[in-house]
């Protein structure tokens, strides 16, 4: 049957994390994009913990916002409270969090993909990808009601949503969030066309009436007094005061043992639940288990809006029974009288291990199917966003005949992601750290505009006015960069403030810029010392990111000269492309090992083979002299 | 297994119209009371259109208002456009309505509900209602989960979700509303306990993309540029600029057409749903079908919010096969590029025809047990919305050991339309119009607060600051009603005024009052001109309202006097209650019809007796005299 609808560029099923991204990018790069999602009061809904960013999460955010999506500008529309992680290590460990208003998150995702005009809204259950006859091709999707919709890309962006089964304690149940129903024929749909499906779980702590708890027991934690925001087109954000608060407790011996109560009625004990969950965000009862040793875990009550007293307790994610769930919690100092609103819950769901796309998201079996967030065994809004954004970019691509946008791992967290996924899979649900990025020193969350945001409108998708506003700070960066090389400062009026910060005196004058690398001194301090310097920096700029930029550029020039080396001498691998239909098997000087493992992963360039276990270095040799020839 | 939680005084299962109101009155009356939703995120949402009020039901929702309910509030809140509608007939037909923005008012009800110190959520399925062995008496809730909860009143509000069934032509599958699913299990508990259940069919249009549509082709509808608030409490409303337009628009002869060309996939015409919908609200398939002569349907295109361009379709319900609601739809003048993002379909739902509770919405075979919404067999938020208010108040007051709260006929469109359910029953989806009320001329939506408010704050709903602005006003409307019938005016000052508005002059001094009932004149038109009548006025109030209220008072006054003449003839029947446990057999010359029908419905008075279909006046004189003996 053909489809009553006018054809489409590209479509997006799920409009999850991944989803809107996905759906905006494309939209925005001119892509005539169908968004379709089975509740459309349900867009960009954060399903766990109420926050957006963390440690290297929230750089992905910012990388993110850089290219143009939208993660960054509704996280910040959107926020209770912001806090900047890790500002006593250096800059690369800095990483912005903030706490969401959840209703207000989803409304204000669905209002900025509301303004793309080129992007239509459907609210349906997508069951079947359509393909050509040998399945090489996707061409459409077909829905529960039996209506078809085609286009030349389709993204697929289950979530948790693929065949979800929930679990409490012994009850499980067909869904794919709480209170909402799971999607049921896609998986089998894609594994007729020769894919592999995996299973993994996920959970999520109860929430909890606020006016139960007794705060007097709890340490508070206030957002930051001078909030930074998410993405570099935000002007402004509240202030301390205006922000609201979150609350630190603790478990103790008491509540793990009444956990303990009911660890044989535990699906996750007792052999229901076999998949893997994510290893950084266990559920409560896993680190009981797994830390005996330790008899207290910290938790965090986060707010779940500005008007609601729902709360998240993070760090108490949980699928016991759910008597024991209740009787824990109330031993937990300030939780005496606590009132559950929805208990915690576990819930497996359909993934398709990442070696079947290819590093621009499209799958390797059906051209023009795309998989995004945690179809691909990702776990994290912030993972799932640069995902459905990448995937979104690469559809609209295709559909113009455009060559695939790919970030390097010395390029972006998004790069690093990407290519861990498709060359090492993964087989728990993956999260980003910094440690992943071996280039973290460049990919910093200060400097993702200047890294991204050129090629974010070079491809049509960071707006001019953002373009512009990079452009100015870019000038104001390099101007300041100069004029702090250049400029030569005194012994008489640096030395009262070097003594003031406990560092040496200076012996004769000597460029401002060999000053800042002192761990004592900030760019601040000089020119506060020298007025000429001062009146010289207001003259290019008032805008402190320009200042810390300088600073951090000056700062850590040594360690970022070197990491840029390593990177230039990895290029030339990086570079160099594998054919896609490469025959290993006649490439008689490779490992057996190295074979295999190439022949599934298949990977694009010679530096991603390298990075595939198994894969030795000299079978890097054998394939680079291969490739020579 | 005994409950892990504590026990509640009252649980409200379901958190739509109806269950929304039953929570916040039960809690704010001093129940400690548990609203268990299957989804915390869509409270009081709106399935249908987005609108409040509209004829007969806007005075449904002042009535709630004034007896300290929370629709009035919340549609106040979350409107974005306001209409009195009828303003030229008579003030009984006078009816409030607004549109909203749908994701508004169900975050503002969520707010309001969260302000009630003794209301718990719960997000939860329940599948069974606990009882004592034998069924008589309600001792709480059991969810798919496996938990329970007990309370000595359960209220259930299921809405379109028990067992629901959705139809879009020859499709269907299980759903409570567009992207949730049905509830199932509750049905087949209570028809365990005994109850009879029916099956009710209801419906919906698809939704639009604002952007798709040729508004040029349509007539614009502003709102009211003296907009009136639902509320006795609020103040400020947005002016006529600020309020967003409605669109007219037409269906002809080719969309009827094209649409019958689906008549023979429609569910509706094919026997696959057979039970009735809403009469009054009939899918375009219908109207066509009945009105077969009719080549012209009027269409109301509506928004569904401040910030979305999703747009609803008033007028055009339907569950025909979605390729031709989408092909006649465009061939709607204005809609040749419409674009949907949901299409309408059609949802069948398990109700318990009403003859099954008391005039307190409880139920008869079960005591405790209350029923409220759609479940008794009704249509629209506010019908629902009464119902759940007056389940609330009942649940709360049958904790206390306090007397059932009872509206009768003659104090409020409450009282006509649980007596028209409890007392004929319904085979179709009941809906309130002003003609159903015979007194209407005392039920109109200017005064619900001087008819309900002091009844509201005697049971402790209404607040004591709506008390109080209740008395103020109440003695203003007395002082200025006293002022009018005293004061005499004089022909010198009236008779230019009376040549001008075109009535007669005087010929000899008069009271105010006698001025008033002329069609021509309103009060203002003697205020404007006799300056010290005016001063009089204003020293008593400047509130519009009470002006309002003292000219419908004197202008009507023959008619108001003579309806209350009409309520105390009847008052003897309405006030003799009639034993709960009356063996009508014994009765004998009753007629056999009469036994029959008042051994099923069981009237509670009576009043109620004498209106039930087939107990003639004869059996009434013949239970009067045995009810004295």
């Amino acid at each position: 049957m053909s489809s009553l609808f006018p054809k489409y560029d590209v479509i997006v099923v799920g409009a999850g994390h991944a989803g809107s991204e996905a759906a905006g990018a494309a939209a925005e790069m001119g892509a005539k994009t169908l968004l379709i999602t089975m509740n459309l009061d349900a867009i960009a809904k954060m399903s766990c913990n109420p926050a957006i960013g963390g440690v290297a999460k929230g750089q992905l955010v910012r990388e993110i916002d850089a290219l143009g999506g939208l993660t960054g500008v509704v996280a910040d529309k959107s926020a209770v409270q912001f806090r900047m992680l890790n500002t006593s290590k250096g800059p690369a460990m800095w990483s912005p969090r903030c706490q969401s208003d959840r209703a207000l998150y989803s409304n204000m995702m669905r209002e900025e993909l509301e303004k793309k005009e080129n992007l239509h809204f459907r609210q349906d259950n997508v069951v079947d990808v359509l393909t050509t006859n040998d399945g090489k091709k996707a061409t459409g999707v077909k829905t529960s009601t039996g209506q078809t919709f085609e286009a030349q890309s389709i993204i697929l962006t289950t979530g948790t949503f693929g065949n979800g089964l929930m679990h409490i304690g012994e009850t499980n149940f067909g869904g794919g969030r709480s209170g909402e129903r799971a999607s049921i024929g896609i998986s089998a749909a894609l594994e007729k066309l020769g894919f592999e499906v995996g299973r993994l779980k996920t959970g999520t702590p109860p929430r909890l009436d606020g006016r139960s708890i007794d705060y007097s027991k709890l340490e508070i934690q206030y957002g930051d007094s001078d909030p930074s925001p998410f993405s570099f087109m935000t002007e402004e954000l509240p202030s301390k005061e205006e922000q609201l608060t979150c609350w630190i407790g603790f478990t103790n011996e008491e509540v793990h043992e009444t956990l303990k109560t009911g660890f044989s009625r535990s699906p996750m004990f007792n052999g229901t639940i076999e998949s893997t969950g994510p290893r950084y965000c266990p559920s409560i009862e896993d680190k009981i288990n797994r830390f005996s040793d330790k008899n207290s875990h910290q938790l965090f009550l986060e707010p779940e809006g500005w008007d609601t007293y729902e709360m998240y307790l993070n760090g108490f994610s949980t699928s016991l029974p759910e008597d024991v769930q209740y009787n824990a919690l109330r031993t937990i100092p300030g939780f005496e009288d606590a009132v559950m609103l929805r208990p915690g819950y576990a819930i497996e769901y359909d993934y398709f291990p990442p070696y079947q796309i290819r590093r621009s998201m499209e799958t390797k079996i059906t051209e023009g199917l795309f998989f995004a967030g945690q179809i691909n065994g990702t776990t994290g809004y912030e993972e799932a966003a640069c995902q459905g954004l990448m995937a979104g970019i690469n559809a609209a691509r295709k559909v113009k005949g455009e060559e695939e946008f790919i970030l390097k791992r010395s390029e972006a967290y998004i790069g690093v992601l990407i290519d861990d996924l498709i060359t090492k899979g993964t087989e728990e649900p993956y999260r980003m750290f910094t440690s992943r990025a071996e280039h973290r020193i460049l990919l910093r969350q200060d400097n993702a505009d200047l890294r991204l945001t050129e090629l974010g409108h070079n491809i049509g998708l960071a707006s001019t006015e953002r373009f512009e506003r990079y452009k100015t700070k870019k000038a104001a960066i390099d101007k300041l960069h100069d004029l702090i090389a250049d400029y030569t400062v005194y012994p008489q009026k640096m030395d009262p403030m070097l003594e003031e910060q406990g560092t040496s005196k200076l012996s004769q004058p000597v460029k401002a810029k060999t000053l800042i690398p002192r761990p004592q001194l900030s760019i601040y301090n000089l020119l506060n010392a020298d007025e000429e310097l001062s009146a010289k920096t207001s003259a290019i700029t008032d805008d402190k990111d320009v200042l810390d930029q300088v600073e951090i550029q000056i700062k850590y020039a040594g360690y970022i000269e070197k990491e840029f080396e390593m990177v230039e001498e990895m290029k030339k691998q990086e570079d160099t492309l594998i054919p896609d239909t490469l025959n290993y098997d006649q490439i008689n000087s490779l490992s057996a090992e190295g074979k295999q493992k190439m022949d599934r992963i298949r990977p694009e360039t010679l530096g991603q083979a390298s990075r595939i276990s198994g894969v030795s270095p000299s079978d890097i040799s054998v394939l680079m002299v291969y490739l020579k020839n």
